[in-house]
């Protein structure tokens, strides 16, 4: 079964062995695209997508493709738009948050300032709708375009809620279903339908990439506060700096005892180091990240019944083994 | 003819008795748009919709809709998306420039800080991508994207030279065509099509705005150096302290002496102020932009040419009189 387990690669990309050839394809596609842009803007471009990208959206794309038949270049192009996607997002992230390391080498807003970083940012995502169009399909565009939109709106609502201590848990689950749920979910299921998925198995792959992307988050978000930068190889601690309020700290906020919640929400806005072992005690402050990886592995039960609609196969067992690689990422989390 | 003379509006808007009613309908198709974002992210869209953009390329795809017959909702929806792809681009000209000012209101940046102008730049770059599948015409989104993206390169590679002294007048002519022409193009061009213009036609629309707004960006760098905050009601000066090296400058280093030629040199690397006139002596000064001017009159004249294969109407009368308002207005530059 060791063909069907993904691992991440030297560059911290996640592969797998029954697909080693198409993500190969993937990477060529990639550096095709690469080669679209402008000769001034393509030295900038390739760092970007040499340097990030874990390739998780391409490799949803290949599999739900080979899932439902034989794996088609369309599968791996929706993978790469969807990807390109994503690096235009990570090039933006990095300048909100400030960050200046990303897979141990330096962020464009590190190496080259804001400035280039927002234009280089844009130069991908305008390049990745326009190669949507290249499928000759409107509805296509239709779902690379929403499905961007959604990420860009997701993030705008996260940012303008940092330091909002009247946000919900609920609130926080639509804003990562939208910044990370809603490209997962777009690469899988229009993946899916380029492969002549019904409507019904569509929604389902939608749903499944969905719910991936939603847990996936969930786990990034406790990274941010558990991981250490020499293994996650980015900048970490950056959610607290920023008021972002991610799932563990929604935990404390709900289960501390009046007073700790009250001094919790007073450091949160005066932007104070948040300390939390010494003010929360450390068994809370760990059962805050417990809980919170307990529903990422909520959602990916969710995750993993949608893939019930699918024949069974090999890719169908591939798509099952992301959500377990991930299940197994979680529990390193927890150790 | 006043009926066919362009002017501002109170709101620095360019509009038309000849087609009030459209431009009235382009401003509601906006609002519409604004009304089409996810609750939370609307107030900071609209905002941004009611204090940037000059509408001059819904202008241009109003008219040439009307040069070439009835004027339909396709040509508005063609204005109403170049306008939203404009605007973006403003929200994150701004972030760059580190201007805190526009139409003498506040810029998204200084309102909302650089993160949220980043996003929200992106929200409204995919929803007008979005949008531009609803003509169900994968020609017309390959062509929005396309210009999209042409945007984009044409701020990177801008962004990328500046402080070039290597810099040439085709490169920099190539960057703004990119930059501004580009769009100013799509919009008149894809109008056109809309509106059933055959291939030449549609080229010839298309060349007009390209010139028509590569001459305009020529004006708004002359501009940057002779107006003034108050008249321009937008941050200037900027161009010079971020190293941009613009028409006049680079005509001044084109004709000053070798000494001076070397000195100003010295000053743009030292991001010294420049103090032409001290620097260069005043006639210099004032000759560097009044050439700069001419090579935007030239271009001026080179986009009316293109007009002659529309048939002769108010309508087509309109797109020439837009040339006549840019020669009015650089004609103001000069005194």
């Amino acid at each position: 079964m060791a063909l069907l387990k993904p691992f991440s690669d030297s560059k911290g990309r996640i592969t797998f062995d029954l697909v080693r050839k198409e993500i190969k394809q993937v990477e060529k596609q990639i550096s095709e695209q690469v080669k679209a842009f402008d000769s001034e803007v393509e030295p900038f471009i390739d760092y970007i997508c040499n340097t990030s990208g874990k390739r998780i959206r391409p490799a949803l794309a290949i599999l739900a493709g080979g899932s439902l038949g034989k794996i088609s270049d369309d599968n791996l192009k929706i993978g790469v738009i969807s990807e390109l996607i994503h690096m235009a997002t990570l090039v933006h992230d990095d300048i909100i948050d400030e960050a200046d390391t990303r897979r141990k080498t330096p962020t464009p807003n590190a190496k080259w300032g804001n400035g280039m970083a927002v234009l280089l940012g844009d130069a991908l995502f305008s390049h990745a709708l326009l190669l949507a169009t290249e499928f000759g399909c409107i509805d296509i565009c239709r779902k690379v375009g929403t499905a961007s939109r959604e990420v860009c709106q997701g993030e705008v609502i996260q940012t303008q809620r940092r330091f909002d201590l009247s946000l919900t848990k609920e609130e926080y689950f639509r804003i990562i279903a939208m910044k990370t749920g809603a490209l997962f979910a777009a690469s899988a299921g229009i993946s899916a339908s380029l492969s002549g998925a019904d409507a019904d198995t569509e929604a389902k792959v939608y749903d499944y990439g969905l719910k991936l992307g939603t847990a996936f988050q969930i786990y990034d978000d406790c990274l941010d506060l558990v991981g250490t930068e020499d293994n996650v190889g980015k900048t970490l601690r950056t959610d607290l700096e920023k008021g972002k309020l991610t799932l563990p700290l929604l935990n404390l906020l709900e289960t501390a005892p009046a007073a700790t919640k009250k001094q919790l929400q007073k450091n949160i806005k005066d932007q104070k180091p948040l300390e939390f072992e010494g003010l929360v005690g450390d068994v809370a402050y760990k059962a805050s990240i417990e809980s919170a990886l307990d529903t990422a592995i909520d959602m990916l039960d969710e995750a993993r019944d949608n893939l019930n609609c699918l024949p069974a196969n090999d890719y169908t067992t591939g798509l099952l083994e992301i959500t377990n690689y991930l299940e197994g990422l979680i529990a390193k989390c927890r150790s």
